[in-house]
């Protein structure tokens, strides 16, 4: 057999995620591995739960990371907030919205599908028209920050109808967390979810999560038990909660959390509203380049993602091959479109540690290197010039 | 707030999990990230693959790692291979045996369970007496090696019968992986999990998995869909799956697939037969100081997990008190008795990097240190004599 140790290439990424991993949080995953209940251990959960709280501007106690990627984020908060036979109202601009609905129909509950277009924000009033037709809605679930498109939709303003409708809130915040405003408190948000490998620049697989006060009450009361053991939360707040006694659930991703502790450690001493100025600053660069080079936004600019910046692959360009050439030749890797856009648009991450102006710079000059020699560019040499202009305007 | 970096101590881990991981393997951790769906982390994933199969002693295409902790590796098969309706025959002879019952609960299946005594291992024939008795189960469950009690059941047997039955069969393999003969294709495994915090020594956070090709089939057959998206073997096999061409369905753990990688590199180079050895080496030094300290394993010879060695607390003295105290004055974590037996048991675990001599001596002397000073040793200071004999008579 004979397999040797993995040394993986050290790429730029600006793909959707993950994002660049800070040599901080590297070396935090490499640290000694001590016990899931040990008191140090404890000890650091409880500074995780205070700086996941910063994060998600909330002051609720259940704040913690789910021990699994992203996807069991979203999981979590399905099976704990939804028992078989709820009607959930799920608004969908994106593949994000898609899997919700997976998700409430495998718990035996009833999915009702507000459509918006991919690229396109989710539409407030389709969801006030949605909730007056469906009274015995229980949840409202919706993406914050589609990752599939990089639209930004108004959370505030979709929770704000859902409450007056007496509804819970479901929001994904998988690529807004860290990298765009978001006030779980303010905003009146009763479950939300996130991934740590986008603005959040850990490495993968652990979903900070966080739940309100009135969602937490709703988990007690369940009348079923959640049809998740790993992701129940009733058992799940025995090893999360506060004081020093912790009960084994299961066993916790240590090293990972070393690393999620590292980047939030490095969040606060950024400060949140500076982390969301940087990513602001870094898309208004990256789109003068891409606007040089003659390449188009597929989401309007009042609903742009500054994170997640979806553009059109230029007519007759080869999308696969592009990205195969950026990535060979100089070890970039950018996103490709999921679902109804796969082949029509590239998403450009600019989320966490990748966000800085250097990578801005070396994704405009290699796409247009590559375009170029393709004979594909528009404007050929242009996209640097107008990018640094518009950053050391500002400088 | 101003929290720092979380900087852990240096322990020596010698209770259920996490067990020591190598310093090769953290370092693993701490490798550039790159994205999930990289040509080159792809070929990463196929080398897994191959020394999965190897750990596993099996061909079974489906062998993977679960991109969460044993537990969710454990709801992976149930979920997988029970839809509501069935009836599972479960054989619980400690803690894992009974989240099994909750996991086919959760599902609206039937579990049929058979109680053996914790600290017994699984008795076949009351597996064949059910077996009859109840002709429409269709899986049969049971824990290889039971990180409660430490005690090892013969899966080999088992899963005869069960098959004889017509019965798939579900093997908790958490504790066993690596450290104790385990031969998933020889035996008839249908479904099995283990954890790699174990005897594979990685961090935890990721649960290894293999199918037979009959289970395979059954979750392409079910009628209804896997409960849980996120566990969906039918999606995950669409990223885990063969070929280059890899369907994304969650953002995979890169790092902590980096750190397993290499124990499984480790694993292949020592060889697994001289990884059980190793274990069943060092446990039997660990015995004899056990022995010469008046303390007992409460498991039977033929039964004992040379890997996790659960045994008596002397009567009169604080468990909680001991375990500190090792824990504060000498760095070395033991594990506390779960469920029934809490209070009544140490677990010491030999697991992985942890199983060597230089930790066994460590915990003898350190354990006669505390209980010396306490004054509730039995035959102080003999133990390492002892224990050293047996070492060196092997030498």
């Amino acid at each position: 057999m004979a397999i040797k140790s993995f040394i993986p290439p050290v790429r730029t990424l600006m793909g959707p995620g993950p994002s660049d991993v800070h040599p901080r949080v590297l070396s935090a995953m490499a640290r000694p591995t001590i016990g899931h209940l040990d008191p140090q251990f404890v000890l650091m959960m409880e500074e995780m739960k205070v700086m996941l709280q910063y994060a998600f501007q909330t002051k609720n106690e259940l704040t913690i990371p789910v021990s699994a990627p992203g996807s069991a984020g979203m999981e979590t908060c399905f099976v704990n907030l939804v028992e078989p036979g709820d009607k959930v109202i799920i608004c969908q601009n994106g593949v994000f919205g898609g899997r919700m609905k997976e998700n409430v129909e495998r718990i035996g509950a009833t999915a009702v599908m507000i459509d918006d277009p991919w690229g396109a924000a989710v539409d407030a009033n389709k969801l006030e028209d949605a909730l007056k037709a469906n009274p015995d809605a229980s949840v409202v679930a919706f993406v914050h920050a589609e990752t599939s498109t990089g639209v930004l939709s108004d959370a505030k303003t979709l929770c704000e109808i859902a409450k007056k409708h007496d509804c819970l809130t479901i929001v994904d915040a998988v690529t807004s967390l860290g990298g765009t405003p978001l006030q779980v408190d303010e905003w009146s948000i009763d479950a939300i979810y996130s991934g740590t490998q986008k603005c959040l620049s850990c490495t993968p697989g652990l979903s900070p999560v966080s739940f309100s006060e009135q969602a937490v009450e709703k988990i007690k009361q369940r009348k079923s038990k959640v049809q998740s053991w790993f992701l129940d939360l009733n058992l799940v707040m025995g090893y999360w909660g506060s004081g020093a006694k912790r009960a084994y659930h299961h066993t916790a991703p240590i090293n990972s959390l070393y690393g999620l502790h590292e980047s939030l450690v490095m969040l606060q001493e950024e400060g949140i509203e500076n982390s969301w100025a940087r990513h602001a600053q870094n898309h208004k660069v990256l789109r003068a380049g891409i606007e040089a080079m003659g390449l188009e936004f597929i989401v309007k600019e009042s609903d742009r993602l500054p994170q997640l910046n979806a553009v059109t692959i230029p007519s007759g360009v080869d999308d696969a091959q592009v990205r195969v050439r950026l990535l060979q030749d100089f070890n970039l890797e950018i996103g490709a479109g999921l679902g109804v856009l796969a082949g029509k648009v590239w998403r450009i991450g600019l989320m966490g540690s990748t966000s800085n102006v250097t990578n801005v710079l070396l994704c405009l000059s290699a796409l247009d290197a590559v375009l170029t020699d393709m004979k594909a560019a528009i404007n050929s040499g242009v996209a640097v010039k107008k990018a640094s202009e518009v950053f050391y305007s500002s400088y």
